[in-house]
């Protein structure tokens, strides 16, 4: 099958100049028939050509450079051309092998940081031969700082966050990774305070959870996480800096994060939640029932 | 003319309560002729009785101390029933005085803040007499953290700030009091920054010139200070808050505020703009031809 | 039995005055039948009579405040004179009820701190029964700040870090909570860091994980956390406070740390590792082989 | 007329060796015709010729670099020699032109910090004529840190920072920008406080409307701001640090600061006003009759 | 003798007001013979009553508490009237006693700060006689923030600090207690740094020293300490605050100082010395030479 | 006398590889006849061949420096061989000369700090007698961060700040430079507090007066010193580190420590004692009596 038949695929890459999209790669260790599967980007780079971007923090990484110290080729997928097992409710196939010894230019890609990733290792897979389930479906995201990219981040950033504060704190209420933090940047958390002071351990355990955090905001549970002006009103009005903010520099942060300097940055915490002592605020909102009548009432005078 | 007929009003305020609206008072100095004109807001108390908050700060209040300590009364609005000029274009005019040493219950009244302000110095005005235009138009605002009521911060606050900072920092682009802020708290700049620290420099012109801001954030001019969501990214991904961040404490800020502490708050400003020497990142956004062609080809593919 | 009967208890008790002791109080909540097991502070009061400190914060607190407001008694254990299972291995059981209505000057008591506490709630437990195995044992400790008491909350604490730990950082070696710090308040850890700014992350997640912490140390693995003049040789020789130490203050901390605010407390995060890039300083220690033949020609000497 | 036949001018430069002094260069854009007038240091280089140091942020800058590029002269002034009008009442006017193409060492120059300043554009003036009043007089100045000169700077900095802050502290009462600063970094403010915190807002505004600003204290309106030893009287009397003391690092300075690093600086705010609240210290000075009355006596003795 | 016949004082007492003066009581502890001397203010309060203010933290204080409690007089000084012996050099000696169990108000005293101080023991002292030399001179001082009274502080204090840096540093050129900070509160030095760092040793040693001591400023050695505007100067030119400023808040500062809080302040050092690396500024001052050739031709011109 | 036969060295010299001892060089100046010791660290290098490590700071680096200029040999002590003389009471003397214009390869040598140390000048001594009493004793000590090392800094340095702060504060009651230091970092002073803040006064002297201290810690009277964990007890029970810790960047500090920046350190300070106000936390310990009867009946249940 031809790379560039795929229906979407095609066409976007001729007019458009260099297509990128990502898959998983599975390989099989040839010493220990262990396989491995993992998350890559590849850039269409011809009929049977794929350009890919290799992690030294990742297995596939050694196991290529294992192989590639052999002079042995490294399978990726198996079935037809390739000794290898693969998933067997996957859509499409790629089966093909990363050449040893040979290096090219790949990217830039559109990261989920809004900005363009210029670092690859330049491994080229050739595609040996296509699988396809009939009518195949190829879902294909849009990358870079849109939705489609960053929620792959956002859906198990939440979880993880939520989970791991449920353990310490029962009263957590939501946790959200907004996409303004490119769904890995920011974190706001909403909670029923208890006891003074425990923002700051929501904070330590969302930082000590999740190294990419740099920003994490603590609000009361009537402040709607998922919706950033609320959380911003929060810091506004219940929020004193000299108490509710503190700044840790030389922490470790995200490499892909363009403002951190040799791989550190600096961790903000905000406790934006009201004080439970002397706190007489009331919250203003307009009454649901008001809301209903006023409604009604233009309708009347319009019509 | 019944208060309790004006539409809209009338049966709001007998199926919900309380009702306040704010108007300007138009007063004149009985000793020397001047007017004054200051906004206020007004409860509506019965069918010729409106509640009123007035400021020890401002001259409406020094004007009715002078007047009630001599047992006089002081004219509110003029026309028929009181000696005062009123503006001539006004929709509905409310003719009365404040009842010296009378004090009764007002409020509690929703603020810009989304918070309820229960101060009041408990002032009373009865209404002599109501001049209005054929078919008048009374425009009302839903008060509280609306964008109606906050937005009458907004435009003249961004204002003040852009006229502020373009006489010291030539390349500022825009400003904007956010709703999140309750357009008064937080203020977004835009700016090309041609130095290193300019930032800081508009931070400081910006606290300075508005005592109410608490949250001063600068960016870049690629970034759309209307929008939060962008502010917040620059933020995520261009600030590192050892050398972007500072807290100014025992500052005096809003009174409203309900976190400030005898009207002292925390001040925080924060230069996101990224650096101007050794930044190579990219900002990467779908290009508007690739954008157009997927749709033409999206529609073929869908009939 | 007689309470004053049991070996060790009895004579001390007698001759240096009031005697504590601490148990597994095991109720069963009437209505619903569930059984609930505390820690509580025991302190004999006379042949049938034990004081005891409920806390507003757990579980046996409401169930007694539930009992007694019906003026109902309270089983403590069960067996011949309570309606009340116990656990079948105990060693020593008493028998008794919480006396509603009843309470009585309680403590001091020896805290972990090695501070005495005052504060209780004074409840009184009347022995009604006391069970024993044949030729049982009585454990008793020495409370206070000694190894036997702060021992019972180092050994879960260490292992809750550790396990807290790896998961997100695979490379901690060991964790301390060292009698220094009660076994509650200090904790040391030991790693072999990757990447700069990691300890960070190591503090973050351990002052995430357990509220009281408030001094958290991180060092290399080569350092041995369970000697704690090996962690401050590190504090001394490998940290440079303006970037390894950090401090956030208004966060939740241990009631019991008699120096907390309000039970607000000010962290203490060290990063006491050496940098990666630019160390150069090697740690000398005196070869094994050396040291023995030492002490070889040192016996020859000597003979 | 002949540079060296100026009083004063022509002696100190041949006995003392480079002379500099400074003036306004008058040039008009041969393609608008708009003129524009700077100020610009000069060194005597001989009869006829001028070196200068232009400025890249400056508008003569790009006017030189405009002209240069086309291998046109630029005029600097006119009148007999050169096609530019000159101010009528100017004492001295010397015609020539910025020679395209040439550069020769100048400066260094002693400049209003009290430090030589040696970069230069290294420009030559080469002087066409002299046009001068009858009589005319030559007024020169000492530059470096001397009053003549930073006087220059005092001035104007002093107003421009007394209007921008009436304008939103009604009660400002004077400002200095003392000698000790080179009448440039530091600035000293007394206002009449009215609410806490306000001394905060002086120091951002002055901050803001000036640049070079480094060193900001705001006292009391009892505290004379001209005299510095009562100005720090007030900062050893009525400030506590942990309050009154702010610094921001990573601003913007004044590149002649030697002190800053790549045009960044730290900016220091003192807040040095009593506080309102509890303050019970009397200022005490010896009254005047008193001081009358002793030097009556003191006369009287000594006769 | 009269106290109101002594020269000076008679007049200015009874014209205007309660007179103070100070000198130096002499006390022998009747228990072992032990002499006490220390300073004190005395107020002349009747033709032989002088009040004065003992302070609890000296010794004078402890021997009236001791005498007082026993009914004995306590002597104060001797000759004719008391036994006790007086400095022989003495020029007036007034004899009397601290009469036991009698408090008068005493004060407002005017302070070495600048501010009255109201806080005394009210001790009365009854003068049973004076002696004093032929013609013997009256050496008075204008108390308060004057060189007279300040004097009187700064020559032990910058003798002191003086000697303690020498131990430590040999580099230390001279310090200086600055009228501005009332000789007490403020203390510059000057130093020929040989390595980075220096500075902050001597602020430590100095603190260390002199309890008094709130702002501390350590400036190269060819700033004159004891011209503020050249202190001021090194301040604003060679100082980045966020390397060169430290504040200590919470520590022991001078009851005097009427902003400190409960006896604690916060410590100010400023480190204003130039780098050792990469310093290239030159400070530039006139010539002598030419200053003489100016003057020379000046007066050639006015003639 | 062979070097290599001295009891101790040369055996474990022959086994285990380079031998380092110290000792003190004794020289006299050729010119003025004044004699010098220092003490430096000698490697055995052959039968009659030392090295060792001069420093620039140092008198014997100039005396060597101005002796190898004129070309002459510098003898090191005296008596057979060399014209010096030596102290009469010397165990073992190694006469010998530095040998002008010989440098060898020398180190690295065990420091006190725990690291080794491989700077050095590289001067060879060369041996050319050796004077021993009859059955010298030669006491040599392992060096690095021993006991025996780190005591020779340990014991001078917590006697003279015991002196140092003696003058200042009296009721300073013991000083420790604990191991954990390296004996020359850390300090830990006990005092009995009369004033709030006293501790800080304490710390500052102690940084002022030891350059090399780098972590200072005020623990009150009941906490021993010379035991690290009771300090660091103190540490975690009595501070709260927003008021008792402060941290001083860009300070002096010792070169041999590994962390240091170009000679620069952060210091820290500890303020670990109770606060004088409020608190009412009892320490308790096990009475003397309860323990003594405790073994009794221990005993007595063990036979």
């Amino acid at each position: 099958m031809d790379l560039s038949r795929l229906p979407l695929i095609t066409h976007y890459h001729e007019d458009a100049g260099p297509y990128f999209t990502a898959g998983v790669i599975v390989a099989k260790d040839p010493d220990t028939g262990v396989r491995n599967g993992s998350f890559h980007r590849l850039q269409v780079k011809g009929r049977d050509r794929l350009g890919t971007s290799l992690h030294s923090r990742r297995h596939l990484w050694s196991l290529q450079q294992r192989i590639e110290a052999r002079g042995e080729p490294l399978e990726v997928v198996r079935c037809r051309t390739v000794d290898l097992e693969v998933p067997a409710r996957a859509e499409v196939v790629l089966e093909g092998r990363i050449i040893p010894g040979v290096r090219e230019p790949e990217g830039p890609f559109a990261e989920f940081t809004g900005y363009a990733s210029h670092a690859s290792t330049n491994h080229v897979i050739e595609v040996t031969g296509v699988l396809h389930r009939r009518d195949a479906l190829f879902q294909d995201i849009v990358s870079g700082n849109s939705a489609e990219h960053t929620g792959l981040l956002r859906v198990p950033g939440e979880c993880r966050i939520y989970q791991a504060l449920k353990g310490i704190l029962s009263d957590v209420r939501a946790v959200s990774y907004p996409p303004s933090g490119a769904c890995r940047f920011h974190c706001y958390i909403s909670m029923k305070k208890t006891a003074e002071g425990q923002a700051k351990s929501a904070i330590f355990a969302a930082m000590g959870e999740d190294l990419s955090l740099k920003w994490v905001v603590v609000v009361d549970d009537d402040v709607d996480v998922y919706n950033e002006e609320e959380v911003m009103w929060a810091v506004a009005t219940r929020m004193q800096a000299d108490r509710g903010v503190f700044v840790v520099p030389y922490a470790m942060g995200a490499i892909l994060d363009p403002s951190s300097r040799n791989g550190l940055t600096a961790k903000v915490g905000i406790d934006a939640t009201a004080p439970l002592d002397g706190w007489t605020a009331e919250r203003c909102t307009v009454p649901k029932d008001a809301l209903r009548m006023v409604r009604k009432k233009l309708k009347a005078l319009i019509r």
